[in-house]
């Protein structure tokens, strides 16, 4: 169950970074490269930071041919995305989005980390690819914008630490109670437009930046 | 002292990193994010690039807390960076950056490396986490183009390197003194605005990219 | 002769890091920050991924004093960019791309990977550099744009690696045959401006992205 949800997440994922790539006017294998990175970025970095053994797609590519596989597809298929249900897609990605941010804060305990930096490899599991994707389409990441996006990692990540840390809940238990509050507070943000109040300074914070 | 010292640098690359997301409309937890990965992503680099174990707020969470408290502070208590005197965090960038260079150095010579790669891990552990917070603002990274912001570090470092490496000085003398350099070196260019001459070619060399 | 070409793509590399930084008015020092990420950042986010030890440049700093003395060379020699002939920089930066390929998917192979995950080694070692060059420029990286980049490197990674994965052909030879392909696709992508027909979605994808 957990794999498929997992190869599910890689592939929304990765159709993702096509469809921007879809705006930039890119080569196909350009396209092919933002797709991937897309779909593997986040756990990769997950992994380096851990410094548990190579990347997860070094040891198992299985990720790595589903993220090929379906930008291959969705350069193939999709000409005119207008013509998908406009909740599709961010409801697919709101259930990677809970998959990676669960299998993240899972492998940071299983290398032994405590509650805290394992919340952090779930937020980094779930957004960086994310992130990646749109540094590399030069967009301010959206995922820090809008939408409860990390919003919803943070809390997920939380839920899952403090069930499996503080109350010995099974481990596979706890990631399932994580997942269901990130996917929750997404749908929930998705459904509703649901935004935190913005953080914003006044106009003269750029004269206090200053380097 | 030099626990205190990293712990005021880590502090104020925290709050750089939220006032640079004060102008960016983000979600609280979006600035966050931001405030966290400017002041743990230059160390974060250089532990993965030396494969020493894991990044060391994976090892020891405390700059991960000081960070999040730091970035919370910030976030409820101000609004109005205009009010701060504006020497006021500069100087305590100033301060940071030579910790954060000084540490850098300090742990590639603990991992065996040679002077060379030493000075380049303290330039990336002081100046990696401002250029990570600029790239993801989408701003050319300041530190790269202003202030003798690069200079400082690699100032720094060399006096460090040379110090221990060459003349055998005590790994903590050393460190004080290169940590000197940087700090006079970017105190004098706050003070008088000091710049080095910009290098810059002709508008042709647009031209003569070609890729 | 590998060791060479090494020393000879590691030169370029940072050569066209220096020349973006030209455009740019950046601090001589923040130029030399530029042109040597330019030069080695594939091959470390390479070994990242690999987790095999620590970055390249940190066991052998060789390629590393390449990349610094190029930079100052440059800095202080080239004021006319307009004045070399048009071909000299993408011929040569055709023949470092070939060598960084063929390191990249030879390294992978050395830690045991399968071809797949050698081919991307391969692509990364090849484009990593030039991308955290572009992104630190602030534009969209050309490597996945246009004149068959990203292109060149797949294919010449897919005939390293089936070289040697599938046919036993040595590791020698199949490294100059995968470094043959890469480098004649980019030297006839150049000499006759060819480009794949970029992949480009309807107006209306902007609305489907939803994220």
């Amino acid at each position: 169950m957990l794999y498929w949800l997992d190869v599910l997440g890689t592939a929304v994922f990765a159709i993702s970074g096509v469809l921007l790539a879809g705006k930039l006017r890119m080569d196909p294998f350009g396209v092919l490269v933002l797709g991937v990175v897309t779909a593997i970025g986040g756990g990769t970095i997950r992994d380096m930071a851990l410094n548990h053994g190579p990347a997860f797609w070094v040891r198992d590519p299985t990720d790595l041919v589903v993220a090929m596989v379906t930008c291959c597809v969705t350069i193939m298929v999709v000409r005119h995305p207008r013509r998908l249900p406009k909740w599709i897609l961010p409801v697919l990605d709101a259930i990677g989005l809970s998959v990676f941010v669960g299998i993240g804060v899972d492998k940071a305990f299983l290398s032994g980390t405590g509650p805290l930096v394992a919340i952090c490899m779930g937020v980094i599991t779930g957004v960086g690819g994310g992130i990646i994707r749109d540094i590399l389409a030069r967009e301010i990441p959206m995922i820090l914008r809008t939408e409860v996006y990390a919003t919803a990692c943070i809390a997920g990540g939380i839920v899952h630490a403090t069930a499996f840390y503080q109350f010995g809940i099974s481990s596979i238990d706890a990631m399932v109670m994580g997942m269901g509050v990130t996917l929750a507070i997404r749908l929930a943000a998705i459904r509703w437009h649901l935004k935190l109040p913005t953080f914003e300074l006044d106009s003269s914070s750029q004269d206090s930046k200053q380097r």
